[in-house]
């Protein structure tokens, strides 16, 4: 049994990391933080009324590096930055599920998040915690960048043929469709029921986040430079992301050609899933799970591929990806506590 | 034509009753006001464009008084109060969607509502707006009292029973359904999307301040006192009250006599429907119209009447019902705008 | 390890014992079956992609004979009493997901489902399913009459009422609301998206096929005759019930009176969950749980008592404690796969 | 005043052309049918009640040419050609909201509606009815094809382009999203709320059969073939379309220069609004009104150009723009029962 613990509880990300953790063989949840809300965790979260009896407390770090082994941080990007040096200092091992540390450089941090890097020694050492790419270095890695939401979906969906056949790419449109709580939990007229509910618009067109973070993942297995047109919008649902991803293609591949490329390369994978030739995925079938789900389409006569890709931005974009995560460092079977 | 002011038309309420005025053929809508935006209207209510050009400005007496013949108060509660009385002195007609002059005196305001009453001269002269009740006294009033949402649909739904035959009623429960809107716009982590969706849940059992305002309206027509049990709960749609009342009676009565009771005295009023008996109305039928559904079912061996009273809560439940009060007060006919 | 059998695999009752069942470590699915689709059951419900390879049969007798320790009925009532005679004789432990085998006589069914009943014999036998009250004689049981959504809420809310102070009971009124997914998978437009969604109305008045079920085991209980005036509503959701029950009392009680037995009532119960007096259960905090949270308050001054009870209607009021009944006759830990 | 008939009231397009016709100062409804429901229309949509009397009736040319001066189709494709030939050898004006008119030629009908055209005839004859185009052609008009949902929303966004600038056009790929609405009223476990609800999902990828229509009237603009990438999405919403169109540029243009186009093209409409550079639009903007917001932003480094496209299937995309048809076949105002 390994102690864990979780700063930022009051949030979705953070509630859901503590959820996935009880269920887990391997784990006990020791300490948990959260920045404005002290006292008992089932005040703030009763579903959790009777499995625990945890107290949420101001971010303390002498307690979380006394009381834990493996520490979530679910916090706003620039928080995670302020609190990982310490904690990893202390030879503890951080899984970050903030944008803090999936960039490689300041400056693309400073352009897209508004702030100065202030860790940038370990800002070169974290490791993406994208398990399907880079499960051996999570295994050795001390701080995950666990990845963002929508990052999650595009580069499992644009992996294999980046990985195999990047020269065929000439250019990648994604347009994605994100559930509510990818936006957080705080007090927003924008967020209102009313405002979202029967409601659907794009927003931060061309201009998100996540964008530096699929470039530099995706031109890194491609080993050229991808660039993503990336227009998300917000869905009238709880949980999911769909990305519906448009390739123009320099040639000709057939759907038999692709699709086999896709479902080799996924072959031993636990959560990703590629669907029949033609069929398309839904977020009913991956909410509340750590699957990835993958269609993929073509249209021949126009060299335009389609591929969609469905996760739940709270597990498999968040709380389930940091504990497969945990899982692969810590020597854990990779699905346990995610099944 | 007549010109007509909205003060608070940042919130759902005066937002609807902006959009009836504007389709209106007898009123000019010459001065909006909010408190804490400014700027055009169609930036806080894009659906607008191309309709106005009006500007939202701060509230400002002088400029009201100058530009309006009737003004409607869309404020949250206590506010109302503080600017009704300078409005009425200038001989302008106030339509108040808040709670501020429905209630018979200060001390019963100052229990449900939290505040001294800082009006009481204008108190004991306001009219209560519930036009299938009061139309006399509407067609002469300065200031009208606008019914809470939670009131107008139990009230009408009460109404005949309660005149004609209260010594029938030994008791009432009545458990209420209302959607998000009802609470306002207003930045609250309790409100946001995801909070709301896919849940529900009661609150503020038999302690909401619409149910002194019930009691009252209800003990005045049956000529004695009248007690509601209340309990509201939020329904995860945009708009719409659903309640569902349960009156024990003293005696029998069938459900054909009760329901021609019901069909009779509302035979003239335009805006309420009875059901044949024994249907049930549904939120959809009345959402985004004037019209108050009323099915009527009962359990004749228990003597437990079954009343389902359904509006919405911006239209017949606020901006609607102003609307109608206006009709009636300036002589116009009384559906104008409406159908 | 148990070898279990799910029948009517293609409804949400079946889909969610089947996922149930996945994550329970004593228990393989060995056969599953449904009447009107055959073939991969990944193909019904393409979220078990990955997880299973179970191919989907019109229901065999001999086959489920054959492979089943324990065989689940998630059928519509009146297939239950065709298929469960000839699976008992062969020594098969039944549990019944459908009403048939609820009611105590064949009269009541008859009258309340609209059929003759086929198996007056088992009828006698069966034992209901609700561990809470029944826990010793589903130990013993061969076949569990599982019972329906709205009596598990109903019945969980008032039974420390009516096995300890049921003569402080004057009246009940149960106002419930459902979700969707209560009303089972088919194709009608009644239950099309735009028919439900923004809509909400109440439907079967004093009338649902769960009333005598209620009053049967409520009665039971106290040892005199509980009689319950139940109006349900549809709810857009998909899942979870929420019933808001008045009772009104012949007597005074105090509100921590009354909250101190219901918290010792239920003190070892894994799955009941009684909250602070005052406090209101929310749907979300038991979808996709076991759970069944009740709030009480009480309205001193009028004697009346408001109980809300929550839950899952497809976990703890059908698959959930399907299961929860299968590990009690089985003798696993009765929470085994249900946290 | 003429006199209007409504063939499909018990559908979706039906009920909001006969909402729409209720609030005409111009118009009466003289004559309703429908195919598989007959008696009162307020049984089938109880939300007139006390609107109107009129019984809904299969469908009898003898009555329907006795009673009416303009007929709309508000049936299933491949009816409607079974209904206007006679209709308009009568000398009614017909308005069919159907796909039965909109092709140019029968051998592209038979392709993507899978049925060979059975009036010929006629089909040469139609006017397509978008009145942002074909305005003076709809003032002549005896057959009018009123446009699809999805091309309305499309071929409005890209009309200004393709008009003046076309030979800029790269590729388009249309990224579109649709309310439940859009699929029609009918039995389906496919449409159910709990499979639509908590959902979203892409079908028909490149083989919607509104492909055709859009790439026709596309191409006679820009008098050179325009090519559609056409994948739509399932939206849980009841109304709505939101289409976000990425165009691949041959050569720069500045969005200052490309939204002045755009609000040139468009500035004495009514009913199409261009939103200021860069802003986006919304559902809840344009739903229940038959206005169509358009939204455009580029990434100028990519020459590529977003434009997204909003409106109501059910007004703009059906009713709304059959009324505003009517309007201008008949010589009303061209708002009139529309703003």
């Amino acid at each position: 049994m390994i102690k864990a613990g979780i700063v930022g509880i009051s949030g979705y990300s953070g509630m859901t990391t503590l959820d996935l953790l009880l269920k887990h063989p391997e784990v006990r949840v020791t300490y948990v933080s959260a920045n404005n809300t002290t006292g008992k965790v089932t005040d703030i979260w009763p579903q959790f009324k009777g499995k625990i009896r945890l107290m949420c407390q101001k971010f303390d770090l002498k307690k979380a590096v006394e009381l834990c082994d493996v520490i979530f941080l679910a916090v706003p990007h620039t928080i995670s930055m302020e609190l990982a040096p310490a904690l990893l200092k202390a030879g503890k091992k951080v899984i970050d599920l903030s944008g803090d540390y999936r960039l490689s450089n300041a400056r693309d941090y400073k352009k897209w998040y508004g702030s100065a890097h202030k860790d940038c020694h370990n800002l070169k050492k974290s490791v993406y915690g994208l398990p399907e790419l880079y499960r051996e270095d999570i295994k050795k890695a001390k701080l995950i960048a666990n990845p963002g939401c929508y990052p999650t979906a595009a580069i499992l969906a644009l992996a294999p043929l980046t990985a195999i056949y990047s020269e065929l790419i000439q250019s990648v449109i994604i347009d994605a469709k994100s559930g509510v709580s990818g936006a957080g939990r705080k007090a927003s007229v924008m967020f209102n029921y009313c405002e979202v509910n029967e409601n659907f618009k794009a927003y931060k067109v061309f201009n998100h986040q996540h964008v530096p973070e699929m470039e530099l993942i995706l031109s890194k297995i491609s080993r050229m430079p991808v660039a993503i047109n990336f227009v998300p919008h917000l869905l009238p649902v709880n949980r999911g992301i769909l990305e519906t991803i448009y390739v123009q293609l320099n040639d000709k591949i057939s759907l038999v050609d692709i699709h086999k490329i896709y479902e080799r390369f996924y072959k031993t994978e636990p959560f990703a899933r590629i669907l029949a030739a033609g069929q398309q995925p839904e977020l009913k079938n991956v909410t509340h799970t750590n699957y990835c789900d993958i269609g993929i389409d073509i249209h021949a006569g126009k060299k335009l591929l389609v591929i969609t890709s469905v996760i739940d931005n709270l597990v498999k974009g968040a709380a389930g990806q940091a504990v497969q995560n945990m899982n692969i460092m810590e020597g854990f079977k990779e699905e346990e506590g995610l099944l």
